[in-house]
């Protein structure tokens, strides 16, 4: 074999086309793929669109939640072989020896690549990973649920790690969409005590379900007072997913003395903080961004243990600009994975 | 000697007027104590014009930067003795048993008193403190300069470790006034190295004089990219004593990646914080309001050993008006100290 | 009612005496509580024997997992009032304001008063606590089965929270007795992947069904070598509730590089320490003492949520002899309650 | 040229060869670099002598704190340029994938290879270093007196950074000989207090010269209360790099409660620790090795910023064996630097 087929970015105003496309040869440090499925990502709609500053050289493929298996890998290739399952994230690969890559910090690296965006992604049947930085999948996974770990899983877990919160401590889900109903399965195997905020109630009962001791209807007049009184002074950690401009607010306030709230989203606004509070309640806001490839085997070991499951649905790879026009009309429920092969 | 004398507020909006009142005598855990000085700080003056949401009682003394010697104690103190030299703080006390006074966050304490605000303050020749809160002032240390570390100092040096800095990196000290300029000179005792940005070229030479090898004038058009050049990223941390709606944004700029800035002023608006680089660059705000006991001890420990010297103008009580007038014209360099006794 | 009954120690060398001894009435921070149950803890047998450098003053009382009902409160106290559940614990006070007590670590204050040991303990139908620091215990809590949370519950949690091991990663809980079968629910609790190791096949079935992923008899010849191979190379953390020689060196050597054991007995004895090993894969060796009220607070809440079950016998507290002389012998499973009233 | 100069380990017992031979060229991500200086470390007797278990494959080149200038690099560097002046280390490289090299610990990689161990070293006018992990050289720094810094003065610097104390804290320097003298120098551009302890006067004098406040003989009666009485109560954290049998307990004996020890030195026997002690104060006993990439490049920083100045002797590469000899005897002070071309 040597073409392969792909979604294909041409034009930021038009529809992805179906490309046959040679076949990539993989690089000393890289691995070919067959991709099996491949989760879609805000993340790749905002490409496709080139919504933000700095947009893709055209041509390109999108996608950075792709699952498959190994066919071919360069020469200097020892962390995967032939066979293996692995996938690709939004980290395709960073420098190894900046300051952030020195300290367990590589999702800062300057230098990084982005799949789907800086180089090809997952939106096809083949792909090429770097081999030192893919996301390895253990034997036996279920490959279409285990997509959406690969970003949305893991961008949530290293969130909700930042928050720095303990077991047995209240944390704050804001948003129970594609990001936040993972947030609140990661949140309850991690021992923490959740509370999901948002404007739906069937996502509120879809929280209870994956383990949300509390939930509150955002639009009720007093959701800041409701958490408070729940958790007895308010969460100790929040996160935020949705990224409308009273989420972020209404977690700060819903936040206990000292407490932190993290940041996962990436809404192109400002939000005004209120520094007063801030400062006398000694409060933190942290930004996160996606997580490292040590988070990325912790995210994928909770999937693997059965503690985290994605609502999916799985679409063909002919679908994209349908499952493109249905996020953003917002009729999606948790996280499309498309079938590649 | 059954009589003192002290400023007392009586209306938001006349002065101060000096009066002669009972000597109070202290309760159980109190100790009383004749005042050498006092430092004055613009929170004085927030509460003497009732600024803030929640307002003093009438009438009242300010002042929480107040230093001396004890000269009565109640029946349960061991804490201090007779002769000691000691001092009040923002924080006069602090329920004990909470989860934050359980885990060394009594600054948090829902139900702490505020000295000058809640309880009577340092604004005269005599104050009560509560014995197991009130800062301990080493014997042999100055007693008119030591008072501006009571609230200034401690705010600032806490601000500082909030930043999660280490020795040998860099953080920024926005603003070099009252509070900058002790901020310069604690950062450098931790080892930090310092950089400082103010509007003014008078204090940013104070700054280099305290040890801040580079001085960035906020007014420059490029003043971040000076940061980020000088420091090769930006700094990892930084704190904010200015007020004004520039610094803030500047300093969170001036951040590299991963960094953080900690707020410490109390100004009543909000600041815009940008979404989309504290994400991508996962950075961290955070608020800090003055200090505990135990970072009280080490902020005057710092004083003690000569590392750390605030810039006084040292006035009789009487003066409190004139001061509070020079401090809202922004006519004061360094930190006002009234002589009370 | 003027008079109780306690079970007092009046030689280091002969039975404890049930005697009668008027009711102690409530200093201006003391609780009176009327006693329901108390566990029975090995440090109790060591008072009770002098079997330390420092011993109690004769006669006293021994216990400190005591639990019961506030009838009568001091002048001075707002913590607890009369109808509440609380218990008492071995911090039975501290100083409050030295720099441990002021930087959340009240269990190494110099100044502390054990109860059962300094102070009388719950070995009785009534007690005096310290209404500043004893445990408080949530309504509709089963008192017989709260009470070894007190001191058994708590000092295995804090144990395991300074191994710094966070949720999915493996930990070491050597010993199954009375204290090692509640480290096994507390790290589950915590989102821990827990390893049990013991020499008694009924207590690693124990383990198991507390929700051990695995267990290792430790006296198979390659004991470490399977605590290696079925973690992916040692555990993260690791709890030595044993105080036998050998479970110390074994689980040093089951830590995974970078790993830390704490340690929470008090052998008398000490443990030779792999210095080569130690600083090569640069492990952590850390004690643990009890733990703060609020580790206390969050302790008890584990159980008051049903993770965390304690097994144990009910005895009359006429049997604490007897009791003694079984835990001697080592023929108790779990912990011993004795009911008090 | 074609060949170069190196003193080389034939036999376990017998003494280094000065021989010729065969330049090597530098594989794709390696750097050939003219060495001009190499520090020599009690760790290069060790491999010389065959001290270890796991033992050097002969003939080897010793040496792991060389200097000198890159002169050729490998088709895939681009971390270093032909000129610059780089060095070798302990960790020569490790496998950049693994759980340790993700998160910040190179240092604890179980694929690491070691200079003048498992790799050749830089005991020669040439060596071969992994472009992706050489200490980088800033212009203008002093060869000769850096090269210390590669080996001993990133261990001590690292050793000190795991004790987690913070500015203005107290630290205690156990040994002031070659590691020690540049350890004070660390702890105070650290913002540390220091107390060093040693059995000779002349270094302890050496460690007031470079900051300790306070020197305690090792060899007095009291040094335990000493070190206690001149801090309040004991140090914070200690760094023990004297590798005999009383320096370990008594490091241990002059802890503050809650302090943490540091071993950085690898002698073959185990030490006791006392547990009843440990467990009851709290203690932290912690193993560290070298430093990674990062630990390096703040190491040779504070160097560059004139903060440390270790002692040197700088003698000819040819003097390899008396130098040697001079180290078992124990006459050597300072660190010993070979001149290699």
């Amino acid at each position: 074999m040597t073409t392969m087929r792909a979604a294909v970015v041409h034009s930021f105003t038009e529809p992805l086309r179906i490309d046959e496309r040679p076949l990539p040869v993989p690089g000393p440090h890289e691995a070919l793929v067959r991709v099996e499925y491949t989760g879609v990502c805000h993340t790749d709609l905002h490409a496709a669109r080139g919504d933000w500053p700095v947009k893709p050289a055209l041509p390109f493929v999108p996608g950075h939640e792709g699952v498959g298996i190994v066919v071919a890998v360069g020469e200097e290739v020892s962390r995967v072989r032939v066979g293996d399952h692995v996938g690709n994230a939004w980290l395709a690969s960073a420098c190894g020896d900046c300051e952030y890559c020195e300290s367990g910090w590589e999702t800062l690296c300057p230098a990084q690549k982005n799949s789907g965006y800086s180089v090809d992604g997952s939106f096809g049947d083949h792909m090429l990973v770097d081999a030192r930085y893919c996301p390895i999948i253990p034997e036996g996974v279920d490959l279409a649920s285990v997509a959406p770990v690969l970003c949305a899983g893991v961008t949530v877990y290293k969130g909700l790690k930042v928050t720095d919160t303990k077991p047995g401590q209240w944390v704050l889900v804001s948003g129970i969409g594609g990001l936040g109903h993972m947030a609140a399965q990661y949140a309850v195997a991690m021992g923490l005590r959740v509370v999901a905020i948002d404007v739906d109630e069937a996502k509120l009962a879809l929280a209870r379900k994956h383990g949300a001791e509390v939930t509150v209807n955002a639009n009720e007049a007093d959701a800041v007072g409701e958490i408070s009184r729940v958790t007895g002074g308010g969460v100790h950690g929040a996160l935020v997913t949705a990224v409308n401009g009273k989420a972020f607010p209404q977690a700060v306030a819903g936040l206990r003395r000292g407490g932190t709230v993290s940041l996962v989203g990436l809404p192109p606004e400002s939000f005004p903080l209120d520094i007063f509070t801030t400062v006398l309640f000694g409060l933190t806001v942290r930004g996160s961004i996606v997580g490292t490839r040590r988070d990325m085997a912790e995210a994928i070991d909770f999937f693997a243990r059965g503690l985290v499951r994605p609502t999916i649905s799985v679409r063909p790879l002919e679908d994209v600009n349908e499952v493109f026009g249905e996020m953003e009309r917002g009729a999606i429920d948790g996280r499309v994975v498309l079938r590649t092969s």
